[in-house]
């Protein structure tokens, strides 16, 4: 399959979650992986560039990325809106999510992380920095970004072009109990 | 004035921000008070509702926030795009920016912190809970929401409702650069 994915600059990574998208997170290890979606990450640092994630710590990909100290961030287009409330909604612990709910993955170049680009508009690939007393405490991990790439129909040039013919990779923004909002309508503030 | 906003329950507080709303973080402390936009949130837990959100060192907010252990986030609608973008590119140290801009703040119940109603959709007042490593690594402050409302024309019974008619209230959420999506267009995935 022909790949519209392109590197992204680590420079511009966090702008790929600054607008708050639900996202699927990827793990791997032992022969294992996983997928889940979560709603609750956020960038913490541009340079280098930082994120965290919220990852229940009773979940099978909190044991994953613990047990590797990596972890993927993939940002779901609009038309998986199914999927992401599929493997938001179940664990991965007896089932491959991946081959269930015919999700493809490719492997990152420098972690291996299992990534999804069919479907999303980008990913981004993470190596856990361990926070035993956050982790602990509020189930987030920080983490930080190796890798990035776009689907440079939507994201290129470190810019997000959010437009109405690439509607199927807009972002998703889970309201609750299957319910989304799209970050559609570009507004463009007053110049300062 | 009279106002829309209505009493949120502290058990739905998260479903406010969970979907990556821009915000606008307000603090007081000794006479002075500030805003500032902050596109870098996320609830951390549900009960109690506690949340994490990035407040760079340098800012003024966080010099208010450290002081007042207490900080507001307000959710701006659509219609306060050129006031987000303006409150979030410069500092509030010289200025008030509640004053400069024409933005009413009303005092929390809990905590006291300047609370916007005026053009948001729904505001939590939250109590700072010190994390010296997070805040000093990561610029990442925890906190616990103590009150939460919004405005009912689109957040009642404990969730949104986001309609072409609510339009000014649907929420902004910043790409970078003054180039915002709105959360719009409620897709439903399909039930389990």
């Amino acid at each position: 399959m022909d790949t519209h994915f392109r590197p992204v600059a680590l420079e511009h990574a966090s702008r790929l979650i600054n607008h708050g998208p639900t996202v699927l997170v990827t793990s791997a290890f032992g022969g294992r992986r996983n997928v889940m979606a979560a709603a609750w990450s956020m960038p913490v640092e541009f340079t280098p560039p930082r994120i965290a994630v919220v990852i229940d710590k009773a979940t099978f990909t909190r044991e994953l990325a613990m047990a590797s100290g990596a972890f993927g961030v993939c940002i779901p287009g609009a038309a998986l809106v199914d999927v992401v409330y599929a493997v938001g909604s179940e664990s991965g612990r007896a089932v491959d999510k991946f081959a269930k709910h015919g999700i493809e993955a490719v492997p990152g170049s420098v972690l291996g992380v299992p990534l999804i680009e069919s479907g999303c508009s980008a990913w981004l690939e993470c190596r856990l920095i361990r926070e035993p007393h956050a982790e602990d405490t509020y189930d987030t991990c920080f983490a930080e970004v190796v890798a990035a790439a776009a689907d440079e129909r939507i994201f290129a040039s470190g810019h997000w072009s959010v437009r109405d013919d690439n509607l199927a990779l807009h972002t998703l923004h889970h309201l609750g109990a299957g319910h989304f909002v799209r970050g559609s309508g570009v507004l463009r503030a007053k110049p300062l």
